[in-house]
């Protein structure tokens, strides 16, 4: 990814041809001004319905991905960790801006690789890129942030509005993303805006850094969620990881980062069995699982096991800035 | 700024608990979820009339500031950068997301003065941190991203909408800001406010790269910029460099970078004196200057001295990955 002759680089070009070259390397996700690239700011027709929404996220070389991972789907991860975020509203994504900064021994066509995938990825979810910055880092270092904007036609589903009684559900299987998930995830926007209509949902997040860290962020003060472990989808990839490690199964499903899932509680009044129907003949290919609810008890710990009403260790997952 | 005692560092309290400090630090520009930080995304509220605006800028340290300039100063610079985006388009700034790429030996204290100096900006221009997003760089590396949204009441003012015949303007003094201006500057909000309300004004921007950078975005094809080099606002800086380097006072107001100043063409039939005394009953205190015309003529420098009529050879400014 990094060379050190420099006429592989991106130094060999300077900044404005750069510029020049990302443009073309976007094709039709990139706009003309001044709705997109080519002036100080974009500017943008204000959206007429509903609620704008706003998020922010990076991938960082060697933190979000190594070596090992495809230029077009390091690209495409950072796009697809911020839809994740609108479709963890409810949203529906929109315009975005697409800052890079790198070391000046960066390879053009590594660089080149990793604007095909942001290209096609923005193309498949309707995302256009109308803006952004292009600046220097040390050698050998890469950090992309994107910032995507994006609309919200129902009420926007927030992570606090969740009470005691609800169900707690999850899309999908966790664990081991480690393994590849962690870039080859579908951000599950046509789920959040379906679950976003259906007035039986309360709450609802994306799972970045693991069921054991993002859960507390949905319970409400002085309560706790009771997990029943024996119906956590685990992934294949979690018994992978399982294997190799010795750990539970169920500890990598609970405590991996990066399954990009939906999490979301469902109010305690809830006719479940009509509503997993209505998900099941709307996504018949995406699995659903309650995991538990949530009740008044407050313990030592977030998380209690159902089966023996103990506290749950794995009240962690992943940490910027800690090695836990 | 970054130490190798772990007590001192981010590290010492992980990302969790950084986030709810960053938060405490931010004070009242940071409102509550879910207009602020806090969920998935930031919820905003449409605006209600114009167009809106959206612009990213990052400093990297080392690129953009280094261990002299004090964190408050540093933080502030990052506001102001994106606020200079916003007034070349004659706009308002609104709200914000701030994105801190840190190594994890970056001083707690430190961070905390570069958050402070943040706040202190954005409550002078009312701006509000409603999002953002914390994560790991490798030690010693620090890297932080704002996207900053605004509204245009007035037509925004582009970079394109130059003619040929129309006069060139620049607000305030250039050159030398590597001794300081970098980052003590005042972002033009109020001017590109009231250039934005003028019809006279055909296109703007703002300097960041430098003049000879810089001027050549405004120029139509096919035309070049007559400059009166003896008209050119050098700062006393510029003249401080030029005695260190021994190169021409001019040549540092024509190709340095960092001015955030305005930059602006106005229409050919316009009453400049008009104009000016229009600017100088409005802003008593920032000089404004005629530096130039636009003409039809292309030749191989797109800028040519107004004296002579020979090309002037400064056609460049500030390049990322390039050391010219």
């Amino acid at each position: 990814m990094f060379s050190k002759n420099h006429d592989d680089c991106i130094a060999s070009i300077g900044e404005t041809k750069l510029i020049e070259r990302i443009r073309g390397w976007l094709g039709e996700v990139s706009p003309p001004t001044p709705g997109g690239m080519g002036d100080d700011c974009a500017v943008l027709e204000p959206i007429r319905e509903g609620l704008q929404l706003l998020t922010t996220d990076s991938v960082t070389f060697g933190q979000h991905f190594d070596a090992s991972v495809r230029p077009e789907d390091a690209g495409a991860k950072l796009i697809k960790r911020n839809l994740s975020d609108i479709a963890a509203m409810g949203g529906e994504p929109e315009a975005a801006l697409l800052t890079l900064i790198c070391g000046p021994d960066l390879r053009l066509d590594w660089l080149e690789s990793f604007v095909r995938g942001i290209r096609q990825c923005c193309a498949d979810y309707g995302v256009f890129i109308v803006g952004g910055d292009v600046s220097q880092l040390a050698e050998s270092h890469f950090v992309a942030t994107l910032t995507l904007t994006g609309t919200c036609q129902n009420r926007p589903i927030l992570r606090s509005t969740a009470r005691i009684g609800d169900s707690i559900y999850v899309t999908g299987r966790l664990g081991g993303s480690i393994l590849g998930k962690h870039y080859r995830f579908n951000p599950r926007i046509h789920e959040g805006k379906w679950l976003a209509s259906r007035l039986e949902v309360s709450a609802m997040m994306d799972l970045t850094d693991g069921l054991g860290k993002d859960l507390a962020a949905l319970l409400p003060e002085a309560s706790s969620a009771l997990i029943e472990l024996s119906e956590l989808p685990c992934s294949k990839e979690a018994e992978t990881c399982a294997s190799m490690d010795r750990r539970p199964t169920v500890a990598h499903a609970f405590c991996d980062g990066e399954d990009y899932e939906l999490l979301f509680t469902v109010k305690a009044e809830t006719d479940e069995s009509a509503f997993l129907q209505g998900w099941h003949s709307r996504f018949p290919h995406l699995e659903l699982t309650r995991i538990g609810s949530i009740i008044d008890a407050r313990s030592a710990s977030p998380y209690l096991d159902a089966a023996t009403g103990k506290p749950l260790s794995w009240d962690h997952g992943f940490e910027h800035f800690t090695s836990r």
